[in-house]
């Protein structure tokens, strides 16, 4: 089932991957369906797998699936194994742990107390720490994934209530999480001390909903309450007459939010509301910066699309250079190339785009492109715009140079393989991809275009580590070994 | 297998769709790669089945499939199935014919002069007159496709050439065709007398290429040579040394062309040259000449995407109001809702787009589409911008008024659904779709954007008659009855 | 798919097979479920493929798929999909013509005097020399299938009735065959001049019934009227009434049956009565009539399961000697050994079949099979008994040796690879299969176990060709050409 | 999937089935091949689903499917997905847990001190009960099987030595049980303290093999060594040099074995060697004991098909009345028919036997069975042999009546659904079923088939609780709860 998705590493993998999405609603008779929307307005956040847990007042009902939302959880057969009036799911892109069936979300465990089910958006940096921990101590792990180690937590708290257990494991792990949990009768939302990953509450017809970006709560007409805060972990809870009651704790000694950048600069859609920002504003914002900092003497603003279009909408309207659609997206690829020949897939970048020459040829061309992570893709689309005539070719990207890592939920190739360590230079990077010019937007021209503000290096507003190395929390699991992955003994298939 | 497609008839179901590209390759090592690739860069022209048929020198090898090209022809198994040097191949949209595997093109016919393989993109007038006229003198019709009809003429002609049989058949055919046939020996490739559907030739390694449109040559860095022209026959043909002759007759008395203008407003890519004119340019004219024709006062100029996202850019810059993506297109929608319930079908439009609220909000929206069909997104899409708070909703459309079915290969629906004729007013239409004003691009607005003159209405410079009822054919099988499509009683499955 | 069943060559490979059995009824409310049944109890004749065709009185509708019977056409959605009063089936082994699924049967035609549906079990011996003639004349042919043939003739005939037509076409063939064919308003029964493949005619509820063993009207309760006879056609027709007539007719000239003797030794059910005579009781007779012919001391009879256990029977009651399961046979193997590693594949025989060392162990053992072919798995079966400690091994065979390939619809390998042809004395063959004797029932033991008497070499009462080399028919194919399968130049794979 | 399973209900409902086979080989450089040889030959033990996991040195691999071991396990892509030179396998077919893919076995758990793998065939009688107190212990149990209680217990046990820990986990498990455990460098093979269920020993190329059945050794050609006693515990492992320890130990108080005896009655292969018997031998003697037990004057004595066969042969031998093939069986029936609808259902039992007219027209019938369940089959069979003529109809079961449930591994309707229970008199019985007579095998002359002496009452040879309702052990679950099954509140499809 991988080899289905293998033509991404030519194409999509040259960029970064979030892990997940999360979607939970509590006493909506239309839980699953509701469900399986907000889902699907995720789908930009992992499309591996997608995974649903329901529970009907008597049993909880999980559906798992790999593949696309609409792919399982939209026919009437699918829907109906998912009965009852709350339902937490999941949109799955992995980043640790193999996306086989085991691993996909929800998990759920029996507890003594009764069943519970999690979702979980982000990764922990001690993940394989407690889990070897665990192991020592006679628990069996199933999946590969880290969320499991919250479940065995949970199940090993001595607390008699499950919220209670869910808080008292959550405290035990460290790193970047947005999570949801449901038990019998509760739907609780916890976000992470520093609030690396987005989680937001709305409501619709007065039952409490709670989802990762806003655009999930768009699509069903739902209301936006307010962000989760960070550190918070809000417990909804149905009571015998039905009534919901709404706890908001925050049992971590409160730190100031750092959310993470490339929800602005990558992975949110650009109608969602992040943090209270428009991300498609934001993206504006950082290619009018752009133009600001890095001027050119061009003919016309190309964006890289699709990422790169907000912000060649603003480069374009900052410098008064006329946006172009010159490169044409096939929008027929992606997850259907199965197991593709060594031909095609040398054909790499062209399968998904093509340059338009009318508008390219003889033309001084601005490329404006999200970010740059191994700067392979940006060479063979320097090469297509070449070709295609243009006269000079000049890179500008809306976001600075990636030198670190992440560990907070964004699959990151290894540090020796992002552009910005094997250059020293910008001219060496600028000539390695083969443009005219290259120039990367700054630190501030970032916080600004997001936040109004340059960077407030006591105190940032947000994390921003994979630019500057500045990680947010304890990196635990990487202090303690050099080659963390190799855990499992188990190749499953099956 | 249809199931999976009928969420479109909520989402794209409100659009036009052609039925059809196709492409063929002469004497290169990797001729079914290179036709793969090919069939990729026109899957826009249809993506319910794709099909490619490969000669060895021994034998013909054929795999037709439903689905997308990336879906099964990628990979090395089924390459390595369609060993040769010489491959057509066809992607399909149906229009006549139910897509089940047996009407899926290439079609292949053993004759007793050797095999035949057609693929064909368009739509015959005469069609089911001449399958009647087939079976009432013995010949057993496997598919419901028309195409089929031309495989039978060509079986019964009593010419000793295959070429000259292929002439024999289609000289017979009235209507709209682009179309390639392969023997053992020749890749033959024919255009109708007026040149409805384009059809281009390229060249690769010295070797011939045919296919719908130059999009498909730019993939595998071919040249291009020249388009087929209106009423031609190319014949190339292997010859025993090797080399490859090329042979271009004009069968029919020649008349002037007419290319399909839905081409030009909906069809082809945007980076295709059609007709010597590149299509995106074409329709950034259109939203220019919108501009001049109907201006209005507003504050953002915002695109359905995609179709109306060129003309939209040429509205901007004619009209100096900002260009912003004001709706956000899920790209994770299309093919994969499978048979979803009522419950998420009544999401339709929402399931593909969404309002991007903070470029909305308290504005005087201008919305650019390309065209309208029925009307019924629209009013969806109109309903979503003011539900996220503009504060004026204004729909430019970059094409005429659609009054007329067409007969060459597009699927247009019935008359009566169509929104120019259930309403006899602008103000009548614009009232039903809710937006404050309503304007489409004139006739003649069309022909300078795509030709540089206005319509010739002597000898029009293309076939225009959706707009104009004037169609360039007779229309043989709509004379002769008025229920044409029940001739088949076998509602076969399997 | 076919690689599903590729372990077959080292199983079953040594066997024959037959490729088809037919049902049919007119006029029962539950005709596509009563032809369901029909055709599982006809499913040893063909296990590659199955088909229905029925019709609601407006429209005809067809079901074909790989695989059992009860693989597809036992679920409501399948039957559903065949509504009406009228059916017609088919199971399929494919003898000419790959087993793909346009090959699979019943085949049908839109004629101009109406829809008409066949399914034949049989093979024309002049099949291919019609075929070009066809083809030569502007015929397409779809499938591979000899049956398509007799399509094209109906199809052509200038009748203007279709049983007329069918009649006529049917006239143009030689070979063997039983076929059925359903038009609106007709069932039609025929078997071929010398009548060499089984057919009978049943009914239920007074509605006729068509099938080619009665195994498959004992399934449903049906009532078996008679034999269709050699040279006959029998038209079943519903009237305006509602009424059926039945009309019989004898169009060729007559000649006396001759029915097939591998029917009897090897293809028929046991319980089923062919020519009037039952079939376990004539392998039983085989059995006794070998025993008196070839004696030998020995401790038990073994049969080779499952085709050997009526003779064995038969023998062990006639010898004295008892009958012991000495082999038994594993019932897990057959269709579901997919693409088996080479190293599995040489378990051959094992993988089907094991012997009982406590029966075998120190014994004088008397294997019975049914039949030697190439003798290649008597081999291994042989080395079997053996390893499991016989003390002596005689097989016993209740049927001639085999020297000459069929041509009416069995599959038999090339006459080079027969054991009979292989050695020139029985000594030479009993050597090569690793036994301490070996022994065939002669013609006339098997004239006699089968019909009571000897074999009449003025007139014989059966067809014995692949014992005696006396073909019952011209081999028009065969006369002409000397390597008749290779027509299809088109290696279609979809 | 299951619903794939559903003809059985009315088929094979009527009798009773064993749920698993196991078998396990080490340090042979075709392990997985092996194993799924073996696991073919032990198919007749379960057929829901199949399971392997091999160790290469470095890592588990797992693969786990539903379906046959032929569907599967035979491709060189699935086995080279199990490397190694040491593997366990295990077919099942389900009594506790649904079979769903997390169910299938073997298990897999990586402990602190490595990966261990188990297989088990039987089943606990305090399964529920330890299940219970590990939950609220903090475990989390993934998969609804028994079994992983056992690893569950392995994974807590203070015992540094995997062993070790195998040995502490099984010795808190009471029922039956036959289990291979997998570690890093260790084949354990364990059987229950009176050894319900079988397990052997065997060897091939100097290598130990543990399986079920003897025919899993037979064919693979490996030699057989010796039964697994009742309690014991057999660690094989490889050391450094390559060489491989056997450790024999008998952890518990030893006691009497005491077999079960519906593996001689039912469920053994015929040609498996279970506890030094010879399973065909067993079942003819049964036959044997039954013709002397209750004689009946006839015509025919007619098994039913397959596992009357053996018994019906004693029958006849000891009678002197002929046997013969009564009953045809069709083999295509079986895993293959989905989801019938209630027409086809309702034929039950003519979908897999017919009856053999010519054999039974006017004949008294001896019916010889290997066991009465339900009855409901016997019923069906009855009328389908008066239906075809038969002039009498006597019934003769190789087994006493059943009276009690199984807790050891075999699946039994409700006490109130066996035949013995619905009826207090032999006569009622027999006219229920409709037969002429109706007689039982004895106890005692069931133990005198199988191991030559009758029933020691005061401490019996076997395990016969069905027929006696002496439970061998203690049942825990049951006298703990009513309704022990309820336990898990997560229905889960996926």
């Amino acid at each position: 089932m991988n080899h289905s998705l293998s033509i991404e590493d030519d194409i999509d993998g040259d960029t970064l991957h979030e892990e997940c999405g999360v979607f939970g609603i509590l006493g909506h008779p239309d839980a699953a369906t509701l469900t399986a929307l907000g889902l699907h307005a995720l789908q930009h956040r992992g499309q591996e797998a997608a995974g649903i847990v329901s529970f009907d007042g008597q049993r909880f009902h999980s559906e798992r699936r790999m593949g696309l939302v609409g792919d399982h959880y939209t026919d009437p057969a699918t829907l109906a194994r998912l009965p009852g009036d709350r339902s937490i799911g999941h949109v799955r892109y992995s980043t640790t742990g193999e996306t086989i069936l085991r691993n996909v979300q929800p998990l759920f465990a029996e507890l003594e107390v009764g069943g519970i089910a999690i979702a979980h958006n982000g990764n922990f940096t001690n993940g394989l720490t407690m889990r070897r921990q665990l192991i020592a101590d006679g628990a069996i792990c199933q999946s590969t994934s880290d969320t499991e180690v919250v479940l065995h937590l949970i199940a090993r708290s001595k607390h008699p209530s499950s919220s209670d257990r869910f808080i008292d494991a959550i405290r035990q792990m460290e790193g970047g999480y947005s999570m949801l949990a449901m038990t019998r009768t509760k739907l609780i939302a916890a976000r992470d001390p520093i609030g690396i990953r987005p989680l937001v509450m709305g409501e619709l017809d007065g039952k409490p909903i709670f989802c990762s970006e806003t655009c999930a709560l768009d699509i069903i007409g739902a209301k936006y309450i307010r962000d989760v805060e960070n550190g918070e972990v809000i417990i909804c809870e149905i009571q015998p007459d039905g009534s919901i009651t709404v706890d908001a704790r925050k049992p971590e000694v409160s730190q100031p939010e750092r959310l993470c950048l490339f929800e602005y600069v990558y992975f949110a859609r650009p109608d969602s509301v992040v943090g209270g920002r428009n991300v498609y504003v934001a993206r504006k914002n950082m290619g009018i910066n752009l133009a600001k900092e890095a001027p050119v003497k061009a003919d016309v603003v190309v964006p890289v699309p699709d990422g790169g279009t907000p912000a060649a909408i603003g480069y374009a309207q900052a410098s008064g250079i006329p946006f172009e659609l010159g490169i044409i997206r096939n929008h027929y690829v992606g997850r259907t190339f199965i197991e593709p020949t060594q031909q095609i897939r040398a054909f790499g970048v062209k399968l998904k785009h093509s340059a338009n020459r009318a508008i390219i040829e003889g033309k001084r061309v601005v490329l404006v492109d999200d970010s740059i992570v191994r700067g392979t893709t940006s060479v063979k689309i320097v090469q297509m715009i070449r070709d295609a005539g243009a006269r000079e070719v000049h890179i500008r990207v809306a976001s600075p140079m990636i030198y670190h890592p992440d560990f907070y939920g964004i699959d990151t190739p290894d540090a020796d393989k992002l552009l910005a360590n094997q250059y020293t230079s910008l001219k060496a990077m600028c000539d390695f991809i083969g443009a005219d010019s290259l120039e990367f937007l700054s630190i501030d021209g970032l916080y600004r275009a997001v936040g109004g503000a340059p960077r407030d290096n006591a105190q940032p507003q947000f994390t921003d580590h994979y630019f500057t190395g500045d990680y947010p929390t304890r990196l635990l699991d990487r202090e303690s070994t050099s080659n963390v992955r190799k855990l499992s003994v188990l190749a499953s298939n099956g």
